[in-house]
């Protein structure tokens, strides 16, 4: 987002808007999760809560009521662009969705990404924004005059999903540091494990990673994560890791990285979480997930109460609804 | 759905709560006409009615400002899914509309009913589900730990239809008891015909069939109605009983049943509705429509103060307000 | 709109009503710019100014809050279509958005338009329309007991557009009377330039019309105009206009229009703007264009603070915000 003079739409004495600026959301740009230190970690993390708090309670308020978000997803995806929905609408404010058909419509055809972005502005007070080509959200808000909510660009960023993440971790847990983690699954090119990863590093934690050979966390990840004194080891097994951890994070691997579909059967089993499996784990401990899950985790370990994919889910929504009010001066 | 605690979002003191769960709707899922006896179809159209009050009166209210509708689509139906958000609306409700390209998003893309109904709820307090497959509310409300409305599950159930359907015949001619019902068109795989068939065979009615050969009413149904009691008649021209009808309900003959066209022209004008067609129907009758209509039912008949197949899909809406209301607590 | 009893949802007292109803909008047809007299556009300019102050005062209101706006688009257009639901929604007002895949659902599928209308209208207060074939707005409103606002037919009107158009033109200088208007790029067959020349066909302005020989204003708008005493004059390079022009109102030049590419080649660095040409203009005017811009206007033109096409958008949803509020009767 552009520096630009505060918008009378932000109604605050001189007062509230110093304290807002100090949260350090208001009016800025979430476009990846090297922005959150800490301190903005906790404090995003602690809003998330106060959501949770409020949904439990009276399932909506009024907090965001005078304004308007659009929500522009340039490729389909229900379950982020449902979240955020669903996030502002609870909070009370009102939702402008351009989730299809996007690629068929005038603000896109022979339309460039920042023209839309500029056109799409001048209704609304935030926009977030889905786009499959990389960079495409810091584009946008280069130029933008309101902030931008990156949901995901391409093989970018997808900040949102890594604070859901790491919120889930503390809120299951009690706390992140000291934690075991073990990453499993196609940790070559999950965005979902490298942005987590990222925040992680900055904790006191151990870190698993297991994947298939061909698939490994890249090297240029695993050396900033050693030079950062974080304790890693990898593994070809979920099973090697399944007695110690705290947290197991799943993710699909998928059948057309393999040229030769032998090795993927020959693999896949290492890495599927089933109940036998569970039982080898510790009492306390959760299994993740980003989904959509594909075989990774048998169904009947859904009722296993360490099963925490679908609390995740839904702790996305709280995260985002925290987010939205902080850059909008509400939180 | 699943049994589970009472959600902490009904934060209704001991006593309401009591009196929710007597109206038998209370975290319901509404899956099949066959759940509704005669009292439940009474409590219904009686909130139904108080919801027409409240749209002529106000337009809308906030009756259900705390709580949040996933609009669910995985096929298009602009009718259904428009009705059932105007409901929500109207009632000051949230929806998360997912009514288009579904079927590209990761949502759906491998992953099962089951998970996107997993998935979804953490969001809302309610899912509205269309889905090709019969069974598929169902299954769905076999697992989601929210209610559950089927809005049409392929040759399956459309329940809401159906209530709509009677409560039209109630509203309009003031009772159901003693009437003449005439069912018209394709009686074979008319999914309204036979839901309708089946709330009426509670009340002392006389039903009409009226098909071409090929699409009569299935004998199973028809024997269920001749085992309870039912004054029951087919023929295959309308002209049979227009003249004592209380109501003509008309539906669709799709020309791709015939394997013989030539056939189908033959029949086709037995079925049509027209304004000559109409003077020798009863003064206080009238005629009702599913809709969409393709011929079946002449343009000028629609200024015969008779033709209630738009007031039919008002009250679709009303009856929607309505069960919105019971399933969450709040009529 | 056919001529109904005043509407229970329209809860006035008979005071109230007759001064609605003197504003000349309360529940009319919104179908073209022909339907608006001097007095017209002054009443909609003023309370879309009110919407301006609203909006940046408070973000939005609860004005509408009874309404329900039924948003129908047969062909995508995401500027516009969002351009009215963030309207309808900053006034609190309800929106059923159908803006995708109307065209393989059933309210389409073998359903004519008019029988779409007649069931959408059902569940709302206000339709806007967008659809492809010439005059499929009017013959709406002819059916419908709901008011039609037109939001494109095809390559017939676009009144919502216009309106905008000239809005910005007065909010931006001040005045209309007395200014020098050029018109720029394809002259043939650009509706929104057509709309505009008519409105401003009411007011004491000059006209420029530039564009390629192929592609300038039709014989009988030309002749209307000099009927009605407008001074115009027509030239083929925005050079020959751009020093005098108050404002420069710049749309695109199809590619598809030539069928000989060299011509097009040869004749477009006529008809672009560039930061160099803008040294040319006077201190006080403005750039407009309807979007989206396909190299018309490069893009560092945009810094210049006479660019005003994106404060034309903005203008676009307070236009929209007052006539929705006219057309319910509640501006």
């Amino acid at each position: 987002m552009k520096n630009k003079p505060l918008s009378p739409l932000f109604n605050l004495d001189v007062f509230q808007r110093e304290a807002k600026i100090k949260n350090g959301f208001f009016q800025k740009d979430i476009l990846s999760v090297d922005q959150f230190g800490k301190d903005d970690l906790d404090y995003i993390f602690a809003r998330a809560e106060e959501m949770a708090e409020m949904v439990n309670r009276w399932g909506a308020c009024d907090l965001l009521k005078s304004y308007t978000l659009a929500c522009v997803f340039y490729e389909p995806s229900t379950r982020t662009s449902s979240s955020f929905i669903a996030a502002m609408e609870r909070l009370g404010g009102k939702v402008i969705p351009i989730t299809e058909g996007i690629q068929y419509s005038s603000v896109s055809k022979g339309e460039s990404l920042i023209d839309s972005m500029l056109t799409l502005e001048q209704y609304c007070d935030l926009i977030v924004l889905r786009h499959p080509e990389i960079g495409s959200s810091a584009q946008a808000a280069k130029y933008a005059h309101v902030p931008i909510i990156n949901a995901g660009d391409g093989a970018g960023e997808h900040p949102t999903q890594a604070l859901l993440d790491l919120f889930t971790i503390q809120k299951e847990l009690g706390r992140i540091d000291g934690l075991k983690v073990a990453m499993v699954g196609d940790l070559r090119y999950g965005r979902t494990v490298h942005s987590l990863t990222k925040l992680l590093a900055q904790y006191d934690v151990s870190l698993r990673f297991v994947s298939p050979d061909t698939l490994r966390l890249p090297l240029d990840l695993m050396n900033e994560l050693i030079d950062r004194g974080i304790k890693v080891r990898e593994t070809s097994k979920v099973a090697d890791v399944i007695e110690n951890a705290d947290v197991l994070y799943v993710t699909r691997i998928q059948k057309e990285r393999f040229s030769d579909l032998v090795q993927y059967d020959e693999i896949k089993d290492y890495f599927e979480i089933t109940t036998e499996l569970m039982t080898q784990a510790k009492q306390k401990m959760i299994v993740m997930h980003p989904l959509p899950r594909v075989g990774e985790i048998q169904y009947n370990v859904d009722k296993d109460p360490r099963a925490a994919y679908f609390r995740q889910v839904q702790n996305g929504m709280f995260i985002r609804m925290a987010l939205l009010a902080a850059v909008l001066g509400q939180a």
